[in-house]
């Protein structure tokens, strides 16, 4: 196959490279199938582009319009998946394999899409609140805002997930409005090519926002500048060079490394062989040994589990595996496919010698191991490999050396601190599994093991039926651990863009930080609205805009009445000489009566543009209502976010919170909250 | 003064160091005040011992009890702060200056007191929720977790502020469990032996928690691991070298740094010299250049002012700065004091000879400068020194060099974007103040300097009553900026103690994920109390006690009553025909008649342990309830934090949160919320 074609940059908005270079793999059968491309990419032209072009294409566009840009590029791929399932069968991988890589990869899109929609304001400045009062004037208040950084994002990945591997960094970041340069790992790159590709080709992302560089970094990381973020998986040596550049840290260009890491799973002293935990224990390990050959970084390399129970362990353990057929994906029945190069193959035997010494090899046909299909003879297959560590606090490699491919070591343990011991010998992992019936082991457990890995699973019978499992880092939940294993933070939802955002304390008076923030800030100047605010449309409605209702006295009758509605017959509202004795002295009315009361005051009666109210948020109490107070409610128009949204009549809406305060006759606060509203747009 | 004395190292729960070492001077006259010791420290011992004495005593504490610690700290220190201000004049502060240092240092450990009290749980546990559901069968969900590291903070500080840099660190490290080596720098490190004398004589900390280093930091840094953590505040060459140490960066550790600040303030085009904008912005540059003799790594450097208005700037900052006495602050008259060392006075002079370059001298006496007060020839004062620079864009000298001292450049600028542009040629700064009276000007020119700038602070007439002004970083808010600042954050509120904590994921059934947070997660076992739960005390309530009420048939009657009562006559209530048309098809119950409904089926009605229902959260509406739905509520005990309060009869009591799920007659959910309770103890 030496026509294999060259696989190009994507750099400045146009493709290049012509000339083949290195030649990369097919890991089933050692053939050569790319070659990247000889010519030099012009990095200052990559930064430049993303400074130039890509920065302002993307602050165009508010955090909502970003992420229905990113829900648009999910479906749009999801359409072409197979294209991708294709290539990614070259790698080695399974068809679940691949759908971790590729759908995992979409889904993630698809997840922060949902996300920004849901959590980032309808512009680009995102408020993190409360706002405070900071003085007793009331003139002076200061809160926190998150802004993009103006700088590009340099996304470095490895081989194992060329897809899911950028798409997970690239999400957040773009939500962002951070250019990407994404950097796969050459070994696995033909298969990222196709993605950006197919991006490219769907022309839904602003100019800028995405660029590729097939083969090294060249200078890249010394044009980066302060604003600009630099992200990296692979190695911890590699992170180490890469974190020691000094351009990066005289600029201090923030530097997230996900890279090495032994992670573990324990399984509890109260697990016995009759357990149906016990069976879970060897199916994850199982899975986890050989899912992607192995190639993933959150795969269990170390097996801790009670001394007495080593034996009975082992032999499931040997079981299960004995029943993975190893060899080319495409034929029937095979359940383990190659690692992703010959180098991976030869790396991964070094280090199981490494691991070997001192060990007993319980599972693992390193002599005689023959994978099923056509011309694999020269394919990168490993066989699962299992070893039996019996001193394993005395031990460092098995705590040490990550050994890349199908491989873990089990260890025995005297009683939970050892295994807990143990597990941190590991020197900060991504994630850790805990098998166990008792949650009073769960809790003693967790929070010594969440100290030194980024992720705690914890697996028995109920959690075992919708478990995504050891091995997936989701969307929603942290991935990255400390130590070892990088010290960094992606994904975990919104955090993940907030990662990327520049966050700034801002002080001033109230109506300055209304202005900047776009929440109103109590104090601030309102607008007495002469319409009244809940007859404004979406599009009328400015924040600030306000009402201040009439007023209501309080009698004896409310509390009765509020009572019979509500069946709320609390001593404090009902009983004189109960209510004597707490610290008010006397019945006052119900809370919940005063919420009542309020929405009463400011309820606009006939339909109009306010469709519902669905929630409240952060009601506080606090000056009681006695018989004789006389309330009213200043309600102020706090937040609007516009998600674009439409309902099923094609009437577009958007979501409206408002301030709420409640007052007595003495002007004292009596109860402050938040409501939650659709409004209506005029079209 | 030959016979100086000493300073000792507090290490290993012992002071160290007899033979005098390195001299240390007077600011005010240069006189040998003190000398750092001769005797190496053992840093493996320091290390040891915050790791086998200081971690366990500190996590023998919880969140609660730390708070505690740090407020009876805060007591302590200060009925004694005079002692501080007397050493502190040695430094060449003057009283105000040293009012930031001393009180502000004491201040920040009552301010991490308080918002510990209110913010943290009475564990160690953090739970960053909400628990998210992962799956479909409810078996299954996923949450955060922030946990002690298990590790020991270095804080390295600047000559600056040798009290508060300590304490603003100390406080969010001591909460987070973290026993503390502090390692002030040399030239005032007296200061600091005076405060950590002062706590260790309170012996209010528990042992191991606090350690200091006079001198050097030696070999220390190498001796950290992964858990640990290391904070520097000091100039950017020196954060450099340290962020590159290869053991900080083989194991990850944590890094933060805040480093040197070109920080400006704007003078907005709105604001003319008629405004009292205009002397605000004046008198603002004025104690910045000169409080603490511009030794704040927060003081304005760079006074960006539009083109028309710099003559007037000019004459009114020069008319100010003419009036600072500068010379030993305890004669009186005097408004400034000294640099805190000769080293500083060489220094700055030839900064300020870099910054003159091609620039304008507008105020300075660099020749015939005078201080006031006897032996102060010796002295290490510096006259303010203002320049000007009419062509910033074109040069490097103003925005790159920190002359720090009583030394600041005005530049000119033809518009606002000029003047952002201007800003950001600081590369990264810790705090920009702008004096506008427009708040459109401020919501367009906040979040472009929030992209650059730790903190932007809008000053006009409204905010200059309560402002704390540019150069005060405060604890509620963050404190550090992007890039040459060193990229780091400090203080912010609870955003500090949760960068000296480590954050996992948690995955597992609710039930386990209960276990683990301490708080009751939706899906998870409940226990079905015998006992109303809402009769029983503090310490006997577990988290997971629930109560199912009885049923409720919500009639039109109710909804009538409910209109009566509230006031509330909303057409989804009460107008049948435009109801028809909404997405329900029909009248629907008041959202509050079915929280007030709620209530009536859950409350016990005779005086018992739960004293109040201040407040409410995350309400949401999720399924109407129409008329004939019959509705139930469960109630069940969420989150409780004993804060160690009495009230002011001396009866304790605690914090209880409440899940509240009502549900109809076909087990939708129909509202969701917590609400929040007082309960009461037994004593």
């Amino acid at each position: 196959m030496t026509n294999a074609a060259t696989l190009q940059s994507f750099i400045g908005g146009r493709w290049h490279g012509k000339e083949a270079a290195t030649p990369l793999y097919s890991a089933l059968n050692n053939s050569v199938i790319y070659h990247t491309h000889a010519e030099q990419i012009d990095f200052t032209e990559a930064v430049q582009y993303g400074r130039k072009t890509g920065i302002p294409a993307l602050m165009k566009l508010d955090f909502q319009q970003r992420a229905a840009c990113l829900k648009a590029l999910a479906l749009y791929l999801m359409e072409r998946k197979e294209e991708l399932y294709k290539i990614s069968h070259l790698t080695g991988a399974t068809r679940p394999d691949s759908w971790v890589d590729v759908e995992g990869g979409i889904g993630t899109l698809f997840a922060y899409a949902g996300m920004g929609s849901r959590e980032l304001p309808s512009s680009n400045v995102l408020h993190e609140g409360p706002a405070m009062a900071l003085g007793k004037r009331g003139g002076f208040a200061g809160t926190h805002i998150l802004v993009p950084r103006g700088g590009i994002a340099v996304h470095i990945n490895a081989f194992n997930f060329p897809i899911w591997g950028l798409l997970e960094k690239f999400a957040p970041s773009f939500l962002a409005a951070m250019p990407c340069i994404g950097k796969p790992a050459t070994a696995t790159s033909y298969l990222t090519e196709a993605l950006i590709r197919m991006v490219n080709d769907s022309g839904l992302l602003p100019p800028g926002a995405l660029q590729l560089v097939i083969g090294g970094t060249g200078d890249l990381l010394d044009r980066l500048q302060g604003p600009d973020v630099v992200t990296f998986t692979g190695s911890a040596d590699t992170a180490a060079k890469l974190r020691a550049n000094r351009n990066l840290i005289a600029n201090s260009i923030p530097f997230t490394a996900e890279a090495d890491s032994l992670n573990c799973a324990i399984l509890a002293p109260d697990v016995t062989p009759d357990d149906p935990e016990f069976d879970l224990f060897v199916k994850e390990v199982a899975r986890e040994m050989t899912g992607k050959a192995g190639q993933k970084c959150t795969a269990i390399r170390r097996i801790i589990v009670p001394a007495a129970q080593a034996d009975a362990v082992a032999e499931r353990l040997r079981e299960r595996l004995s029943k993975v057929t190893v060899g080319d994906p495409s034929v029937e029945g095979v359940r383990m496919g190659a690692l992703a190069s010959k180098d991976q193959q030869r790396d991964v035997a070094a280090q199981v010698e490494r691991l070997s010494a001192g060990n007993e090899l319980l599972f693992g046909a390193r002599d005689g191991f023959k994978p099923v299909g056509e011309g694999v003879e020269q394919g990168a297959f490993f066989a699962p490999t299992l070893l039996l560590c019996r001193n394993a606090m005395e031990n460092d490699a098995v705590h040490d050396v990550e050994a890349f491919g199908p491989v873990s070591t089990m260890m025995t343990y005297a009683d939970i601190d050892e295994a807990l011991a143990l597990a941190a010998r590991g020197k900060g992992s991504l994630v850790s599994t805990l098998v166990t019936k008792d949650p009073r082991t769960a809790a003693y457990a967790v929070p010594v093991a969440a100290a030194s890995h980024g992720r705690v699973l914890v697996l028995e019978r109920e959690a075992s039926v919708d478990s995504t499992g050891h091995g997936s880092p989701l969307p929603q939940l942290k991935h990255g651990g400390p130590g070892r294993a990088g010290g960094g933070e992606e994904l975990g939802g919104i955090r993940a863009v907030r990662h990327f955002l520049q966050r700034a304390a801002v002080q001033g008076s109230p109506t300055m930080l209304s202005a900047i923030t776009g929440e109103y800030v109590r104090g601030g100047a309102v607008r007495e609205s002469e319409v009244h605010p809940f007859r404004k449309h979406f599009e009328d409605l400015v924040v600030g805009d306000s009402l201040l209702t009439h007023r209501r006295t309080v009698s004896e009758a409310d509390i009765v009445n509020f009572g019979g509605v509500s069946g709320d017959y609390f001593y404090m509202h009902f009983d004189e000489i109960a209510a004597k004795d707490t610290q008010f002295g006397k019945r006052i009315a119900h809370g919940y009566f005063v919420l009542s009361a309020a929405a009463g005051l400011f309820v606009s009666p006939a339909p109009g543009p306010v469709l519902a109210n669905y929630g409240l948020d952060n009601l506080r109490f606090i000056t009681p209502v006695a018989i004789g107070d006389t309330i009213r409610a200043r309600l102020t128009c706090k937040r609007k976010v516009d998600r674009n949204r439409k309902d099923d009549k094609g009437v577009g809406q958007g979501v409206v919170a408002w301030d709420v305060q409640v007052t007595n006759q003495n002007d004292e606060l009596v109860a402050s909250y938040d409501i939650l509203t659709l409004v209506s747009k005029h079209n």
